[in-house]
């Protein structure tokens, strides 16, 4: 009897050690593993896909029950993995692309969860769960520590070697330029061809009218936009767009 | 030491078992248990991502080593849930819309992987390992017995009642329309405005213009596409687009 006890309390504990250590991928793929339910997870699983693709339309804050599943996301391998594929993959046609040599041929990055990551921000505050707070991101922002993102700093490098001139447009507005150049040369970024900030006539401004905008005085100026690459549709997407586009991973928030 | 041995031989038995049924979400989650390694799964994963979003580019067959991701993927539980929430999403949207009683108001749906499954097909094929082979497709369309994607079928259901007229848009030709109308009946499928397949003047051309093509002169008739759903980026994008698109999901093939 004490045998027999003593026998189920060692296979509990083998098991829960040896379970945790023979699937070591559980614990990085599946966010279901220890606050998830099955059925929560499963839930996750398709309500990310729908986001990433653009059929949830415009969203506010994530599901509270998918907090643990974006955070574990967040912080795991395989939005390391997502980038890099991706990174991969733009890089590849990129080599396919003829560099005339006039100058003309540009790659627009976004920056917030494109070349920079403010993981670091969203971390601290509930990975999307809570409401954007613009005040506190602004902080956040102007403290100009957001590190680069591995996968896009080598692609943005990798661009430059192959000729093209890079273009950054982001959303964030002229005050923050000189918070934002600071932010990216201490991330390993520079020697960029133009860094466009939404000025005064663009406050309001749906983000992807803003961005066709100005990709449309790039072109009118004969910028030639071979790859764009963006966290958000709403770079990608509009008139005046890349030959490519290049949508990264953001499960954290959305931009219309 | 036979002791020793013996509850080796019951500990390693009882982790199997026990590691099967204390995670059941692994199975169905995790195409990476049992083939695929860990890097496999992980990299399946990213590959996975960077094609629904449309990084990817054009592509032919599915990476090999993602094979078993594959087919568990889109026989497995994930599957389901993803067409689910998109149709419920779609909905959403279709709730929203004015339907002004002129009989003007249309969703458009593709056919194969949109309302029609070629699952059965697919299986026997390698799960878009394999080439895609016409002839063996069109021998398998022709017997008209793919069956309805249930999501798809109650959200079509749904937006009749709301008001909407269906318009089918398909990469589909013109000697398949009769095939193609029988299988859709069979499948639950009826009441549609229009059935448009690719005609004569259509061959050779790009997916994403036959489409834009065909939405154009949609409009061009008065008609107000609000909804637009399809498992192919080309089913979506170009122009005469609708207000709001719906992708659903398809690792297995790409049109472009």
């Amino acid at each position: 009897m004490y045998l027999r006890r003593t026998l189920t309390v060692f296979l509990l504990f083998s098991l829960l050690s040896v379970t945790h250590s023979l699937r070591p991928e559980n614990h990085l793929l599946l966010p279901s593993s220890r606050k998830l339910g099955r059925d929560d997870s499963v839930y996750c699983l398709s309500w990310r896909f729908s986001v990433e693709v653009n059929d949830a339309g415009e969203w506010a804050t994530i599901p509270l029950r998918c907090l643990q599943f974006v955070s574990q996301y967040m912080t795991g391998e395989i939005y390391s993995s997502d980038l890099e594929i991706i990174s991969a993959e733009s890089l590849e046609f990129a080599k396919s692309v003829h560099i005339a040599g006039d100058g003309k041929d540009v790659w627009i990055f976004d920056i917030d969860e494109t070349l920079l990551s403010n993981l670091p921000y969203y971390a601290a505050h509930g990975f999307g769960s809570e409401a954007f707070n613009e005040d506190s991101f602004d902080e956040w922002a102007l403290e100009a520590k957001a590190p680069a993102l591995a996968a896009s700093l080598s692609l943005y490098r990798e661009l430059q070697r192959l000729g093209f001139k890079i273009i950054l447009l982001t959303g964030r507005s002229e005050p923050f330029r000189n918070a934002t150049a600071e932010n990216l040369k201490s991330a390993g970024y520079d020697n960029w061809e133009r860094l466009i900030l939404r000025g005064a006539t663009d406050k309001g401004k749906l983000a992807a009218v803003y961005k066709s905008e100005r990709r449309k005085e790039l072109t009118d100026e004969g910028y030639r936009i071979h790859g764009n690459s963006g966290d958000q549709w709403s770079d990608l997407i509009g008139f005046a767009v890349s030959k490519r586009s290049f949508k990264l991973p953001n499960p954290m928030y959305y931009i219309a």
